[in-house]
């Protein structure tokens, strides 16, 4: 069986990052071009790093390999700030350190779901995690519903749910606050998803990297705080979203001792470990989050309300996260919807397609308002009524 | 198919962390044990790092999700490193940066190995990739070499490698300077390894993690430097050797752009990129590398020679690495394997047990002699001659 120069099948299973396929197309704009198909916010961090020559002495490990289910007094800070913001009373050893949200989902695929097991996806749902299914041999089984909530917040969802459930479904993927469609979930939807999940003993896997960023009187509530949620659930968070800090790739899973403890193994072989001397950079701002992370959420706030107000065609206002979500079908005035994400392009804006974020989102796009500054995003609106004249 | 409270099946097929057997028995020794278990250097970077304010303002990016294949200006630096250092000439685009080179590791089983097929570990091998090789589905072929070249430098290499060749092998794990041996590949050896590969059409996944850290006059040479090498090469490096900077979790593959095409897929879909700013702050010491890391080489033979000088049982002197690799079975004066490694912690060192490397070496085991400072190595090598009377 020679191999070279041939790849293993799964190669063909995944695509690789969503926007590679514009790179070339948005690379020829050059600084023209206004980003908003990436989910990053364009501020640096809004607390203070602890970027000086003393943060070597003060932290004689920095530059060494530490416990790889994390930096221990990160973990601390972390188990008071769940304790105190998400009402889960967890200590440190009931956290894992992960390279982002990213590493924490897929090492979350890789230890629960067996190939041509199911799991189920409320969607739409973060692309890669599909691939993440698919990359751990498993099936994912796609349910509409974040943006149907916005319709019918009354839905029944343990029948919707129980309606889509296969003999094979392992663990159902859920995401509040949403991306990309802004939803948040409330009490009674949480505790109807986690009801389902207890009937039929799944695995909840809790994506909450959005915690934190939700506006008016919305609240993101933790799954894994409801009454009896806690051991079957794995709740997962990161550094890339409040704490404005994607490009630190640090993000955390809070789950039962023996689930991370095959987590762990699943990790230690992809990375070891997320970098030692970021988890002890982030102590402090996991210690003083609550100074400092209101008054950004407010400004993405205003710039939600920016967007919804100068935006002219209607679409539905995000309760949480930093995207508008909506379909285009009514917007196309004859053109086809990849000759319209184009045009987006060559007006000199990137959207991300709908497409990658469940099959019933084909004719949809999401927008970051946060992804670049806000006079860049005023450009942006502008250039996108050009292309959706309403 | 209720899943809850179990795991897939693949969490059984691997350990996690080496070390994690003996973590109550270490931590209840305190600051006395001496840990030389884990390969890693007690001294912090010696480079300057740019942690302060002046980071930020001059890498306005540095918070944000880079490019998936890695920091542009940091991949510029390393081609040149590649081209200067290791007669490597390549250009950006033929490197992409990874969460260190056990993720580079991870990637290429995974893009390269399908569930079923073989892959050849030439013995003793880093113990992670043996795990990696599981969790791809493939079968791990053992096969004695890095000590045996020692005793037999002249070995016909190409036969004795096809007397091990399965029909399902599709690739060579080889690593040089060999971690736990020490073993540095010479230019005949590495020559016959890769005709070998490119006669069976094998990759060849080259793991130069040690690159540069040699001794006396032993030289690292890159494989896909070789006539025709390159194409079906994967070769792998990281900062957390020569750099000394484990805790960054940062490293690189080097390939051709459809390998690393291929790679980016799995690292996406494992964590999305490595940091950014651990790739920014990166830039300088690689374009500074030839003025700093001769002196701390040359410290490293110094505690090679006193380690080798002190010790009392006669051991293989590594030609690089940081490890004493040795077998004990000569040197149990009655006792069991496990009886000994757990003296070795009464005595107060940290030692890695030898299984952990290969099938074959189940009564060895490996010393890290940069693991703490000189004055503890001191007295780890007084202890472990107690333990060791020879």
């Amino acid at each position: 069986m020679p191999k070279y120069p041939d790849f293993a099948d799964r190669c063909a299973s995944v695509t690789g990052s969503v926007f590679e396929k514009f790179r070339s197309k948005m690379q020829s704009q050059g600084d023209r071009m206004v980003g908003l198909h990436i989910g990053d916010s364009y501020a640096a961090p809004p607390y203070d790093l602890p970027l000086d020559k003393g943060f070597i002495s003060d932290h004689p490990g920095f530059n060494r390999y530490c416990d790889t289910f994390g930096v221990r007094e990160l973990r601390e800070a972390i188990a008071e700030k769940l304790q105190k913001e998400n009402r889960l009373s967890v200590d440190a050893d009931e956290i894992m350190m992960t390279a982002g949200a990213c590493n924490a989902l897929n090492v979350s695929t890789q230890g629960l779901v067996n190939p041509g097991e199911d799991i189920m996806l409320l969607s739409p749902y973060w692309p890669f995690f599909r691939g993440m299914v698919h990359l751990a041999g498993g099936n994912p089984i796609e349910v509409p519903f974040y943006t149907r909530l916005y319709e019918e917040p009354d839905l029944d969802i343990v029948s919707y749910l129980e309606h889509h459930l296969t003999p094979s479904t392992v663990a159902v993927y859920v995401n509040t606050p949403n991306n990309p469609s802004g939803k948040v979930l409330n009490r009674s939807q949480l505790d109807q998803i986690g009801k389902f999940a207890k009937h039929h003993r799944l695995w909840l896997v809790s994506d909450e990297a959005y915690d934190g960023m939700t506006y008016d009187d919305h609240v993101h509530l933790t799954t894994a705080s409801f009454p009896g949620m806690f051991d079957q659930t794995l709740s997962i968070f990161t550094f890339s979203k409040v704490y404005m800090f994607s490009g630190l790739r640090l993000g955390y899973v809070v789950a039962r001792k023996p689930v991370l403890r095959n987590l762990n193994k699943m990790m230690v072989h992809q990375l070891y470990s997320p970098p030692t001397v970021a988890q002890q950079m982030m102590v402090e701002p996991v210690r003083t989050r609550a100074e400092w992370s209101g008054k950004f959420v407010t400004h993405f706030q205003e710039l939600r309300d920016r967007f919804a107000e100068r935006f002219r065609p209607q679409t539905q206002v995000p309760e949480g996260t930093y995207y508008f979500f909506f379909p285009i079908d009514k917007l196309l005035n004859g053109r086809g919807y990849w000759e319209v994400i184009n045009d987006c392009l060559d007006a000199g804006v990137a959207v991300a397609p709908g497409q990658d974020f469940g099959r019933d989102y084909a004719d949809w796009i999401r927008v970051c308002f946060t992804g670049e500054a806000p006079d860049r995003l005023d450009l942006a609106i502008e250039r996108l009524n050009t292309v959706f004249p309403g």
